[in-house]
């Protein structure tokens, strides 16, 4: 017997022996290991340790869990190089290049496999787990992940409170020492939270290291699985998975063969290779539709910003109670935005400046008590209030060239929201809309559900996939945040999922840095509707007695937005009578391209600054926007990227000498120059400021 | 300061003074009393108490519960003398005849107002709370329900045991005193239990006093709202209501206005006023459909026994895993029974023997694992089998004047089912379908919740809804009991949720006393699809070696369940071949009617025997069932419900002399004599037996 004994754990010592896969630079090193049967990795940059000896695994509801007791079967390596063109996206073509090892667990006293695949990237690591086809696991609950990403050293991190319902937080920028869900102001405007604990945190989480190290920990093709959020031990700063339960906190009901999510670290010394990473796409599945040619790029305006700022109301009927409304009739307000009038006022703004589409925003029943109630039965999403004539708005708009965009607020009644969706896409399409916004306000129905757990996830692939067989695109706000599952479903074409410019309208708003971490945090995961463009930026304008809200940013900074932050849908979010005020500024909007051959990260700091150069897909226009946190900038840049042998018009949209977000926002300049690729452009950014540059090839 | 106390004191006393309001024959009797500000009630039967002092109330998650405190602030009187015509039903008129209270209650501290509703009827009471508009209460939630039913003695009863996912048990009938559902054999079948404990147990609870009177607790009026089952104090015979929870364990989510539903005490020394009570259909709304035209009684056969006695199966691959099929494509085993040849075999039979419809189950794609595994997306309600040609089956039907019977399983998952149930219904109206038979077996998805909680009570009449809005009839299975929802959505035209005449074919059955129950229960709520006719009682039958088990009465009694179970969509459940093999007992059922006139119960005693004749509403056709239990019994009916100078002629059919459900069950004869009003017939039944008699006019 003891011989026997010996002779399994020569067999155990073998199986210790590391796997190692780079990537293909080199720069990147992964090493996996067996201890004692549990799997483990390493994660390696320019061969320091960024990634401590950290366990894998998976706990399951019934019967044992797939954390320890392995040993490799077998294991296999691939080498894939290859490049895919996007539907809509920062570039046209994207080059996916990765080396794969692929380890075939086998539990022994269990008899069950489990897989773990890694992929070495240029700029990090990505893994998940693999269950596959196997008599011994079938159907399967999972109760717990055990993913670790023990980090080396107390980086600093720009991170959002581990929150089940809500991304919608401005970013802490501390020392991994110093997270605490409790230091976070929370009159923030956020109407639903649901936070994990004290030392819970989101992903993406970015980070950096003293050695100037950038780190980044996030997930990707979040499908049939929940949000991974990220459970910290603050003073040996590792981290842990965190799964979102359900309402009887299982995480997720899984059949074999299945995949989780891929868990990614991306790393790099150049935070640009951060911003600019397609790694988070490139784990996302292909495109499961054939023709695409219907998905398309937007720029648009809508009645919504006007009721942020309190011009008008989503209600027709004020702040009654839709149940009681005396004799089943609601008593107008006269302060409701949607009206057909208002509608066609829109309609005409966007036609006679060039934009694709218009939304409106509560155009439809239920809004009176649409909001904390977790009412299961607000809208049906096809009945509009007796002052929004769903014909003559349609038939206006198509009269006039413009694209109207429907609205689906959900107030997080989703069993609601699904029951109705069949008839709601029906009216889309019996008016020709091409694309739906929807929002998820409000804790969900099904009751016990959160926001970023499986039946939501679900739920809002779910819709991505039956818009898409209608030839429609969705625009989610409030969904969970994109985990690049826009490759799969290019019809999901933005989401918000973090928190957007609307909060600069009535609550303490978004730091002046908030633009500058969000493209490497939330945007890694697709693009973001922030809805930028506002030039009235002190709220007072409206109530000077009661409003004191401002954006924290400069009119030129909202200008460079367009830029900074990707996405194939844009907003020109004020209104129009605010454009018209500055129809100089406002010209940068109207020109903006918004679905790019290529895309240059120029400077690249997190909570600092960014600059970005970009190409429309459609001409030889380049697009530059650049922006800085509450620190002014100056700095220049190196048009180097433009075709040599070609002159342009550059038109630069820059802060005034004596701009500041607090003092003066609204001052900025405008000039415009003559370049080519060898000139270079000085930049003067003020506190929260920004600056945006078109760039027209002369002929 | 002391003066003021006094005449606050006064004012309770005051309040003290107990309001009575009796029936309209005066034979029942409420009162209502306010014991130190908590609501009370009283029931008296002929003058002797039959529901001691009990009190009521409402428990809320936040805010003060409402269940005292209160002050009478005001009180009112109605009496309601009216009749009504069914759609369908056992009679064509219906009296609805009560008195009616009402307390506006004050509850002076939160001041809120809480108003209880008394109707008293001939054969009970029932009550209800009712939650006005009111600025201090607008949306609330229940945590619980405090609704007493103090009994005044040891009463016999026949139980359920309070399970939340399930009602399909027999019934055990036992004296309160020895009420525990531990002792429940549960090798049962029943595939989802969820017991809420030892004590608890099912409304409708049919009890006998020993003074012989006879007592039923249940509810009318289920509408946003969840089941109400029963927690019994086993010694001092106390019940009180234990509404079913949701996933987080809510109980229910209102707005006011709004209503409970009613909770109901019947009440008689005559066990027939029971089982022919209309009480609580006339406790329910009336018809909300204006055009009903559509709405038609069905008698129908089917792929569908032919399953359960193992002949055939549901699924098209045997127990395959479904997600797991090579290529993708399922392997037939050459079992399935919803095939395009087996349909129309059934359809040519139906037309043969001018039965309605046909029902196939398995028809599409998912039955591979459809069971048991909590998945989410089993089915899609669209997709037929390989072998199942939609249409070529309708155009046959359609060439046979036969309509064919949907087939909607959900296997519990709700989400689903909603997701897809425009889909279903644009298949259903796309071939002609008039109505639907959909399943419910499986734990419910949204996870977390039960079939009897406020989700699914919604789920249902949102169902019954949606199909009425596009004029087809439901017939559900494994629901939440109906409680009398049928005249509100008179397309909820049959349910199952009970144990359904199914079991006999592979469980331990259905005692014989099984079906002298279920009308004083179940069958108060609304019709049930039993499923009865089964000829070829045992299933050795079907494989001599393996299977034993038997229906549990027998021929004679399977035609009288024809008339003793009403329903507006009966089946004719055995297969054709069976019936071909007993062409003289088989003309009871292509004769028997299935929409009444009226019904006269003859005889009646729970749990022993039932006696009822109906009248055709469409002839002057009468028919018969007799039904008794385990033990054989000689009975003589009076026909003097027949018109009078009418002669019918009466086809008698009749346990044989040597009839008895274990030994002898396909025993049976049939006599045709000419009968009047005047005439008597001696009926002999046999153990587990039964008669029926068709009654027709001489011209």
């Amino acid at each position: 017997m003891k011989k026997i004994s010996i002779i399994t754990l020569f067999l155990v010592g073998f199986q210790l022996a590391a796997q190692t896969l780079q990537s293909p630079s080199g720069s990147v090193k992964l090493k996996f290991s067996l201890v004692n049967g549990k799997p483990s990795y390493e994660v390696f940059y320019k061969n320091k340790t960024v990634v401590n000896p950290s366990f894998m695994g998976i706990k399951l509801k019934e019967g044992n869990d797939l954390t320890a007791e392995f040993t490799v079967e077998n294991n296999g390596q691939k080498v894939v190089n290859e490049t895919w063109q996007p539907v809509l996206g920062e570039q046209s073509s994207i080059r996916n290049n990765y080396n794969e090892l692929t380890l075939n667990l086998l539990q022994k006293p269990t008899k069950r496999k489990l897989n773990i695949i890694f992929r070495v990237y240029n700029e990090g690591v990505a893994f998940r787990y693999e269950f596959p086809k196997q008599p011994n696991m079938n159907y399967f609950i999972i109760s717990d992940e055990v993913s670790e990403f023990n980090l080396t050293g107390d980086h600093k991190a720009f991170w959002l409170p581990g929150d089940f319902d809500s991304q919608e937080y401005s970013y802490m920028e501390t020392r991994l020492s110093e997270v605490n869900t409790e230091n976070i102001d929370m009159n923030n405007g956020i109407g639903l939270k649901s936070i994990a604990g004290k030392y819970v945190v989101q992903s993406p989480l970015m980070m950096k290291t003293s050695d100037k190290v950038y780190l980044n920990i996030f997930e990707a093709a979040v499908v049939n699985y929940p949000v991974m959020h990220l459970d910290l031990a603050p003073n040996d700063f590792k981290l842990k998975s965190r799964l979102v339960p359900n309402a009887i906190g299982d995480k997720a009901y899984l059949q074999a063969p299945c995949v989780s999510p891929w868990r990614t670290i991306m790393v790099s010394d150049d935070a640009r290779d951060i911003v600019s990473s397609k790694m988070i796409l490139n784990l996302n599945e292909p495109s499961r539709i054939d023709d695409t040619s219907w998905i398309k790029p937007m720029k648009y305006v809508g009645i919504w910003w006007e009721m942020h700022v309190g011009k008008s109301t989503w209600d027709y009927a004020g702040s009654q109670n839709a149940q009681n409304a005396a004799d089943g009739k609601l008593k107008p307000t006269g302060k409701h935005g949607a009206t057909t009038e208002n509608a066609k006022r829109y309609i005409d703004f966007a036609a006679k400046h060039g934009f694709d589409g218009v939304l409106v925003e509560g155009w439809n029943a239920g809004w009176e008590d649409w909001f904390g109630n977790w009412k299961e039965n607000v809208f049906d999403f096809t009945t509009p209030y007796p002052d929004f004539d769903l014909k003559a708005v349609n038939d206006y708009a198509k009269s006039k060239g413009v694209k109207m965009i429907m609205h689906h607020e959900t107030s997080g009644s989703v069993s609601n929201y699904e029951r109705h969706l069949d008839r709601a896409i029906d009216l889309m399409k019996k008016y020709g809309y091409p694309a739906v916004k929807s929002g998820y306000v409000g804790r969900i129905i099904p009751r016990g559900e959160f926001h970023d757990g499986q039946t939501m996830v679900n739920h809002f692939n779910f819709v991505a996939q039956r818009m898409a067989e209608n030839k429609l695109m969705v625009n989610s706000h409030e969904s969970s945040r994109p985990t690049g599952y826009s490759r799969t479903y290019p019809n999901y074409i933005a989401a918000e999922a973090a928190r957007g410019n609307e909060f600069n309208a009535w609550s303490n708003g978004n730091p002046p840095m908030h633009e500058t971490i969000l493209p490497f945090t939330r945007l890694l995961g697709g693009p973001m509707d922030y809805t930028p463009g506002i030039f009235e930026i002190k709220m007072s304008a409206y109530d000077p007695n009661k409003k004191t809200e401002q954006v924290h940013t400069t009119l030129a900074k909202q200008l460079a937005l367009y830029v900074t932050m990707y996405s194939p849908l844009q907003m020109a979010a004020d209104l129009p009578e605010n454009y018209e005020k500055h129809l100089d500024a406002f010209q940068f909007i109207k020109d903006v391209a918004v679905d790019w051959q290529e895309s240059k990260y120029l400077e690249a700091e997190p909570g600092d600054y960014l600059t970005v150069a970009r190409k429309d897909k459609r001409s030889e226009n380049w697009f530059v926007g650049a922006i800085t946190d509450e620190n002014a900038r100056n700095t220049e840049i190196k048009l180097d990227f433009l075709s040599p042998n070609k002159k342009y018009k550059a038109t630069v949209y820059e802060d005034g000498k004596d701009a500041d977000w607090q003092k003066n926002p609204k001052s900025y300049v405008i000039k415009t120059i003559q370049v080519t690729s060898k000139s270079k452009i000085k930049l003067h950014l003020a506190q929260g400021g920004g600056a945006a540059i078109s760039l027209t090839p002369i002929n």
